[in-house]
């Protein structure tokens, strides 16, 4: 059994916000009564994430440029969503279809995690599909520049030690498909 | 190659600082010259992390509740480092030790990841150990309360499955971890 307790939040304020990120100053007590002020919690919005492997073998990943960290990234189709209007799956859907072309009709969970739990209150909700059919989308957010990838699975780890995989969620949605993938072999 | 190309960013301004966090406002111009304001990046610090591989079969973890997303969870040692006056390396030296009371001299960089690349400007540098020497350390951060938790090998995937190991970083390090070592393999 865990011996930790939950923190208590005595006072919480909102110090900064816009509609994709709100920051929050709480005054906490910790377990053993100490009393800390000014922890600051960032809420992003919460992100659902699709590994879609197309005919068996190739994984449909997108390719764009990464304003946080300055560089192009490739990484699985993945967006936010606004939890009180949507949910997770249908969220994971409609990213999908935006972002490479692709619709699914029939999702798998393969886990709910979280990017950094000290400070940043958000959730990736990942999924898995193999059901996939084209429909051309001609949505483009004015900020989205994506190149669409077919990834052969068996290269993705070599992806991975190039540097060009190189996001947490990604590198774990393998992680969780790959551990899906060898339960379900036929 | 990849047709994406870098954002330019004209204004800068720090709307949000504390020692843990930066909140920029940027604007930015995007490939096809369209301007947006207000495009928000957080600067968390850069985070070690290492994967403590003990006696060959049991990974050194850590429980502690995490106040960002208010749960209990079971994770690698990591920590948060000042850039400018620590390296990666001596960072994850350090908080392996600090929350663990375990030593080591030699670490191999597994991979260098990113979070939240899209808002999120911190990067997580993982490491990997199997050269493990006790020596307690008295040493406590206010806000820490740490179970230190062993974990065999072999069961480091029930863990992700129950959602007990629920965090992205700590995931594509045993992801990385369990290649590392298949290449390794005496």
């Amino acid at each position: 059994m865990s011996k930790q307790t939950f923190w208590k939040t005595l006072k919480e304020s909102t110090v900064y916000s816009t509609p994709w990120l709100t920051v929050k100053e709480e005054t906490v007590q910790l377990p053993h009564g100490e009393i800390v002020d000014n922890y600051s919690v960032v809420e992003f919005r919460n992100v659902a994430m699709v590994f879609p492997l197309f005919k068996g073998n190739e994984v449909i990943m997108v390719r764009q440029y990464r304003h946080g960290v300055r560089k192009i990234l490739l990484e699985l189709p993945a967006g936010t969503y606004d939890s009180e209007r949507e949910d997770p799956e249908t969220a994971a859907k409609r990213e999908l279809w935006e972002e490479t072309g692709y619709r699914t009709k029939n999702l798998s969970l393969l886990g709910t995690v979280y990017d950094y739990p000290t400070k940043d209150r958000h959730s990736v909700s990942i999924y898995f599909t193999d059901d996939l059919t084209f429909e051309p989308t001609t949505h483009k957010e004015a900020t989205e520049d994506i190149e669409v990838v077919k990834v052969p699975l068996s290269e993705l780890e070599e992806y991975i030690e190039k540097g060009e995989i190189a996001v947490s969620g990604t590198i774990t949605a393998i992680h969780l498909a790959k551990e899906y993938l060898q339960k379900n072999e036929p």
